[in-house]
């Protein structure tokens, strides 16, 4: 829906450096928007793109006004302004409250008026849904789930039991919360299946991507709290506690009963051991493994970037002959040669 | 259900320590478990949580019943014993017999009178199913798979085509079995797919974790032995083949035709590649790669555990310069300076 | 369906070195094919099951003839060769025209009329499928998705919304093809969501595994060109561009913005960083992390091989203690020791 720039800038708290009254329809990235488009630039990296931009405007930074060559909304945080701007220009769908004839809901279950479920949708016994919540085709919403206010479940979800939401929660396709963690008794005749009979407790404002899966706890919940952002692939194991704010990139693993603290980011496909602690504001850079406690907030890596396979061959193999190359300098020292 | 700490001490052959008349009610963390709960002590990690818990009784080894402040049951495999008094006091929930309205099953499908059917199930052509079998809500047996007895499969599992279960085996949400392996020839118009023939073969007591995906064979099956134990997240290549009591922890991925030994347990995130051979009992530690085969028993790792950034790129730097420093070495054995 | 080998050597353009009247009934692996059974060699890795294999037939390079105890399908690229006869010999399932009646369609669906859609299918608003496409059972197609001609989408496939599909497309069952990319800008209350307005645009010929993820783009679309192979778990993140024909394995994470070049083949569990380029031609092994652009075609890689535990951690410390034997070398050049 077309909103005026004028308007946005009174609506969301920008200086306004251009004509109130041109419309913007729509957003559109600064190398390619056209007119009536709306877009920012957040970084210097992107910087060259916006001298030859052809939006109808750009939300910037103070310091980038002057090389602006269209309407400016000014911004000391132009990402998240373009966030809010965005979700007015092209609001979510809404969901009309009904329940679609195909879906099954168990007669135990409490459900808002004002809800959307979708086609082939399963809530079974002891469900909660609160008002103005949506739930995506297919989706299943296992026994004694609750699930707040103003949530979007979308299609193929599953709750598998025992899994309490907070409000505003956005669960993505293939996301699967609330089945057994890995507890598994070691015998001389195999593995003994260890039940687990915890649920999993979610904060407010919690995102969960497509296709991740958060265990049930083993005894106790496993605890997501408020503000967490889980994007696509991740695995949170049995007991893990998600410290409130912190944020996961795609195909992260945290094993059971592990803390991590608030307000980390923790880059793609990053692995957290069992049982350790990671403390609050901590970065771990794409693919570390965090084997052991984190104490100190702070940024930390492991790993090595590629390299031409037969240069990383060569340097493998000199890794490997460090052993020698030490005895060597000892024997040097010594006088040998 | 409560049961008295002398039933649990007859029942699963453990000396009890304390009042028999005790009533069990649930199970607890040793931290924080109240009255009327049952923990254990298996490591002696947790041993310093021993001496304040509020547990009404502890499982514990034969060493600790010394340190145990409250009535004991002693094991010299708590964690076992636990898992089996933990399933005594909290029973998977029943599932009553019948098939759901509106599920869709073949008129082909032979499914046992004992088995419970959920709401949305799709059945189809040529499906067995053994007696108290229970399926989850939303979930898809493809064409000619076969069911053993006492199996449960959870909501929204995908059994594809041509997947022959054993019995007493467990599958997760969002788990996906016999889907196509990759099989792609190389062409200089592109790949040309390889048809993916085979199906999967799966013992008895096998767990599969949400999310997890186990490709058909190429030509004869892909094989998973009995007791298998597999956790969310992974994915086992076309005619991978897992001896038995083998458990792989979250986000593993094994390569097409590997073959892992029986009892071997693969952390977190290790990658197995493709055609190798992992004899029997092998760990291998979180994110490790093996890249050939490993013929010998044993622990093995790969990965480097975190560091701060700033002593990570300089470790990096200098693993980079070793080159310089061998050159370096050899000029000083040369007498040269 | 049986197939003499006269006419596989006919309709696939192989020289024939045998009875053609031999009929062909399956296809066979080399080291177990039985009579009426079509094997290949493509790789003289596997040379010693040649001389003992008991195939009727076995596709083979012109240097394998002579080691060949059976008839021979003469081919430059066997591979290639046996995925063509395979089809043949083993076609797909053909799925009859119609539309399940549990399968719920939105009325502004328009399917062509030799389309297929199985039991428990959600359609939504605006979809348009092409004709001889396939849905399998509770596969969910969000609004606005358009799907070519000769598609198969397996069971429980999700298409969250705005997904282009070309033709000849196959997507496995747990993919999830369009949800929001994973983008949150910080402010001082924590995240704010980014909203995720673009879609995804698929090629022809594209092939998406098990539980892998197509996130949608942040403002335009993400893209997957022709011929590309996706495995299974794997993550595509937002306005991610993969070029034409190429494949990667299982578990790689391709972040947000990145582009791959065409023909590049990436092997399992590979990380690629976000808004990098990866140039045409380019492969990568397995776990190797891409974390700045590649601008050669070529090989990389940079993941270390396991060893056992010990060596590795004495490894590990001896790479710590790089830092000092630098210093002694140092001091050696010096003249001290």
């Amino acid at each position: 829906m077309p909103i005026s720039l004028g308007e946005l800038a009174a609506q969301f708290g920008c200086e306004l450096i251009g004509d109130p009254d041109v419309l913007i329809e729509k957003v559109g990235a600064l190398a390619n928007a056209g007119s009536g488009a709306l877009s920012f630039l957040s970084s210097s990296k992107f910087k060259r793109q916006l001298s030859s931009t052809k939006a109808a405007a750009v939300i910037v930074r103070p310091e980038d006004v002057d090389d602006c060559p269209t309407a400016c909304l000014v911004s000391d945080n132009p990402y998240a302004s373009y966030a809010v701007m965005a979700a007015a220009l092209h609001p979510a769908p809404a969901y009309e409250p009904g329940i679609h004839p195909s879906a099954v809901i168990a007669a135990s279950a409490k459900i808002a008026d004002s809800v959307n479920i979708a086609a082939n949708v399963v809530v079974e016994d002891g469900v909660t849904i609160g008002k103005c919540s949506s739930v995506g085709a297919g989706t299943v919403i296992g026994p004694n789930c609750s699930i707040g206010e103003h949530c979007r479940l979308h299609a193929h979800v599953t709750l598998v039991r025992d899994v309490k939401v907070g409000d505003r929660c956005i669960f993505h396709s293939g996301s699967v919360v609330g089945a057994d963690g890995f507890g598994n008794a070691k015998t001389d005749d195999g593995w003994v299946k260890v039940p687990q009979i915890g649920g999993v407790s979610i904060g407010d404002d919690v995102e969960i991507g497509s296709s991740t899966t958060v265990d049930c706890g083993a005894i106790d919940d496993t605890v997501i709290e408020n503000g967490v952002r889980l994007d696509n692939q991740i695995q949170i194991g049995h007991n893990v506690h998600v410290g409130e704010h912190t944020a996961m990139a795609s195909g992260v693993a945290v094993a059971g009963s592990a803390r991590v603290g608030k307000r980390c980011m923790l880059a793609g496909m990053v692995g957290v051991a069992g049982h350790i602690t990671i403390c609050d504001d901590v970065t771990v850079n794409g693919k570390g493994m965090v084997s052991k406690d984190i104490t100190e907030p702070g940024s930390y890596a492991s790993m090595f970037p590629i390299e031409p396979v037969g240069d990383w061959n060569r340097r493998v193999a000199k890794l490997r002959r460090l052993d020698k190359l030490i005895e060597r300098v000892s024997k040097l020292e010594k006088g040998d040669k």
